[in-house]
């Protein structure tokens, strides 16, 4: 990554800083001078751009939230049997967490200390609330196993997918590999590991 | 939890306040300052019992190591087919990621700053490896779907596995739910989430 030019700083480049170093201190623990320090231009030239860092958060997370609820909204996901609505959903949420990873692992790790946190929970626990539903109607089609409870399926599907975040590094050949991560995902969470005769 | 009373303290229930104090304020959030204070002794009277706070970390870290390595030592894991010994390592891994949850969160959330952190995340890895040979081995078998590549199969495991510690909180009638959570891991991970005919 290539530290931006003061002459050239943009909200857009103060944002990638910002959630750089709001991912590496975490949220709380990230100062306005730390964000001075890192971005290379003085706390007064930020608050230029912004009034304060829970804007900077807001933005954020805006980023990774629209992203994901952008694909509630894609004809993939309202259209057709609701066995594979979710299935492109869960697809989709792959391809944006990999898209937006700095911004999507900031939101999985914000923890509700102020307005912008339970905001971004709130809108969070929306959007699994939304993928829990059509997991409800495939299960109401008799396209979904029936022993398993849907909320915890939920938790399931999402404790898989979001753990991206943790291991989920961008690589040179990055397309191959994350059509590769998409497929084995989807592969996993709808028919897993075994093969079945 | 009840606090424990000065005269009767000892190094385990020092472990269990240590254990969630870190998980709290993170490990290295967390000065011998705050230990005191949540334990209700004195600092010298913590450093009668341990060394410090590494002690403390690697006690707390190796008790969740020792539970998940005792697993690949058990009948389950040893006998059999590998699709029947992974099956049977993913569903011990889970009983013991409840039992233990606090020293396993723990040991999640270790970053690599000190010795024991790292000597806890080479455990972790080596443990991860251990499952993946045994996945491999399933995969040779014929027993795995053949489109997938083992360390990312590992890994997407785990990372539905390990989701536990975000938001599995023990209940009232724990046995049951904990049966419920541990069946539905093994059954998404090894068959998936759809019907097949």
């Amino acid at each position: 990554m290539t530290t931006a030019k003061r002459d050239t700083y943009t909200p857009e480049t103060l944002l990638t800083v910002a959630v750089r170093v709001f991912n590496e201190r975490g949220y709380d623990g990230t100062s306005m001078e730390h964000l001075s320090k890192a971005a290379g231009i003085s706390k007064s030239s930020i608050y230029h751009h912004v009034s304060g860092k829970e804007e900077l958060l807001r933005r954020a997370v805006s980023r990774a939230i629209d992203g994901l609820f952008a694909v509630l909204d894609e004809p993939g996901a309202t259209r057709g049997r609701p066995i594979e609505r979710v299935e492109y959903v869960t697809r989709r949420t792959v391809e944006v967490l990999m898209a937006e990873l700095p911004y999507v692992t900031l939101l999985l790790r914000v923890r509700g200390n102020t307005k912008t946190e339970r905001w971004a929970m709130e809108r969070r626990r929306e959007f699994d609330q939304r993928v829990s539903d059509l997991l409800k109607a495939a299960a109401a089609d008799g396209d979904l196993r029936s022993d398993m409870d849907i909320r915890l399926a939920t938790r399931l599907l999402f404790g898989m997918v979001n753990s991206l975040v943790e291991w989920y590094r961008p690589q040179r050949d990055g397309e191959a590999e994350r059509a590769q991560v998409t497929e084995a995902i989807v592969h996993l969470a709808f028919d897993g590991l075994r093969t079945h005769p």
